[in-house]
């Protein structure tokens, strides 16, 4: 635990902002300086390390040669202002994990790789490096992606160092486990240690335009109106309530956020005219997103009907929700149980490289609490006492899936 | 009409915009060039003209030099991107109506002045030339304020050469009388060539800053958020309905309007954990104003409690409702009778330099159809067959003010 904890505040320390958080995303100097260190941290276990051509980075611990890959691991890239914990936490724990077999002279049958993927948070592209490996983007398109500086993924990897030769097949891979901090407040809330990840929601994003009549806030009646911002606020508050009504009713894992909004021309005096609104809709149920869909299209032809406006509607991103392997799911249960470590099985509302692996392979992923619920913020805090409880148990279950 | 007709041309092509409207905001170069129009159109109507020490400008037609005068007219500034009637069509009707009445040889008992205020819109100080006329600002502190680059107003008139030496007094002015585009539908709609405006609505601007927490939208569950642009969008909602209700019921004066909003971080995928929102509430009458705030201090706390949130209000603005003088009502309707104009009792939404002068002597407006209700704006405009009968009615009005 005393090295674990070394390595986390070290890992940590590499882009670290005043707010104590740290600014690391894939593309800046502090992305190869924590890249380095994994790298230096796993020749130090004695891990063989290989790069591939994504920069995605592999810690090797041979077994029997013949054997598919059963891999640990994470991401190191943070989002910009973000925690210390998340994808960090992760790689740490999987790296501690396999200092622990080797120090207990355990035998894996299997060979068991440490891996660090690429730009995570989509830098570049969501899930970049994991995408690679599983074989959904190939290299070559991976590769030429760009940057809004417009810089190539290929040419800042070759700049810092980290643009390998190998290619790797995920073939190759008999099974993944990541370990990751929840970013959510249910574990912590609850006071549960640990989640199994049953399946990570599918997602889809809308952009509804609506356009209003802007006008003098003073000179234009209430009845004489087309509100760009009123229709807006109806549209947030029905993707609030409503998700909230589905959430209780039944599929707890429903949300709806309208997160982003541009008003023109924004200003105190003056009636909006034209109202950007961005919505975010999760479930692990496909079908169910689908409905809730039809459902704010009906909601926008009242708001058309009641305000005057017109909606135009945009889908610009779109995810299935992904199922993660039972085979992994029970591995992590037998070995909590073993250990007398509550859990819950649970689901993944946000995105994850597991999720791209698990399309290919036997997947899992295991949650830690996030002290209030807090990520993607200098606040971001996962217990020392959990981190402990959590490596015993992926500890564990990296020995079975490897024997 | 054909000669105002070319001057309204003449003066909207100084700072003309790709869009057909204009850029010609106080402190500006094109502020300076339409200045220089009316005083040469003065000038040619054989009016006296003064520049007093805020840039005012008057063009006085002599009558008996010991009764008061009698002022007529507007401003020339614009809103940036503004159009090419607002203010500019009130000078030009009453240089017009000055010059017909020239023409017919009328022998006005009081002297009668054109006036152009300076700074209508704000630029450095919203009203400035009227409320330094009206003594409602001094012309030591009015001199003094500064525009967002840091300049004074003296050191811009002084540049442009619109810095005068003259101090005038409203005791000098016996009445005011303003003709100006409505900037707003009422007119346009019920196809009333004339407006008559009883009073100017008061104002009240609050600032909301709405605390919630910031969270992962996937992640965290529908019945474990505060979010801030759910609340700000019950806030908007209520102030569009409640108000749109009183003005059904009781005050058809009574506006309310979010048109203001920033959301933080603003992330389609994060829970808004901060919004501020400004809001505009207006009312001929100023306790409906203050018994709207006081219900929208209730919604806050309902607001607050159901999505634990926290709500600051801030009132960034107060300014109290201006009625006019019954005198200069009359005058002006019983002008509609004799010419058979129909004409609209009806209130101002926005503000107009008007108000200030009516605080200290009798003045009055009159409004003209804005086309569609559209002003602030390159659309904004008015139809010439009503800038014909407006212009008799006030030329006519004038000549029974000025007997």
């Amino acid at each position: 635990m005393e090295r674990l904890k070394k390595n986390i505040l070290e890992l940590g320390s590499i882009g670290k902002t005043l707010q104590g958080g740290v600014d690391r995303a894939t593309g800046t100097k502090k992305d190869k300086d924590a890249r380095d260190l994994i790298v230096s941290l796993m020749k130090e276990a004695e891990l063989d390390v290989q790069i591939d051509k994504i920069g995605n980075i592999f810690g090797r611990r041979e077994g029997n040669s013949n054997k598919k890959v059963v891999m640990v691991g994470s991401h190191i890239d943070s989002v910009p202002n973000g925690g210390v914990f998340d994808g960090s936490l992760g790689v740490l724990m999987s790296l501690e994990a396999v200092r622990v077999i080797e120090e207990e002279c355990f035998k894996n049958e299997r060979p068991i790789e440490v891996v660090v993927f690429s730009d995570e948070e989509g830098h570049f592209h969501p899930h970049l490096g994991s995408k690679v490996l599983a074989g959904i983007l190939s290299i070559d398109v991976a590769g030429k992606m760009l940057d809004n500086r417009g810089i190539s993924v290929e040419s800042y990897l070759a700049d810092i160092g980290y643009k390998g030769c190998i290619e790797r097949s995920i073939e190759e891979v008999e099974s993944y486990i990541e370990p990751h901090v929840e970013q959510g407040p249910v574990l912590y809330d609850g006071q549960i240690p640990l989640g199994i990840v049953r399946n990570v929601v599918g997602l889809s994003w809308l952009n509804l335009v609506i356009q209003g009549e802007e006008n003098h806030a003073g000179a234009t009646p209430m009845n004489m109106r087309k509100d760009a911002l009123v229709s807006a606020s109806e549209i947030a508050l029905f993707v609030h309530r409503r998700a909230r009504q589905l959430a209780q009713e039944y599929d707890s894992s429903f949300v709806g956020t309208a997160g982003r909004i541009s008003v023109f021309p924004n200003a105190i005096n003056v009636i909006p005219g034209k109202v950007k609104i961005g919505i975010d809709v999760r479930s692990v149920v496909h079908g169910n997103i689908e409905r809730f869909k039809e459902e704010i299209c009906e909601k926008i032809s009242e708001v058309e009907q009641e305000y005057g406006v017109k909606i135009e509607t945009e889908e610009i991103g779109l995810v299935k929700p992904v199922a993660f392997s039972n085979y992994i799911i029970n591995r992590i249960k037998k070995e909590c149980a073993k250990l007398k470590i509550a859990y819950k099985i649970m689901n993944s509302g946000g995105g994850h490289d597991a999720q791209e692996i698990a399309q290919k392979t036997k997947a899992g992923m295991m949650f830690l609490p996030s002290v209030n619920g807090v990520s993607h913020s200098p606040k971001e805090r996962t217990e020392w006492k959990d981190i402990e409880l959590g490596t015993k148990v992926l500890t564990q279950t990296l020995k079975h899936l490897s024997e």
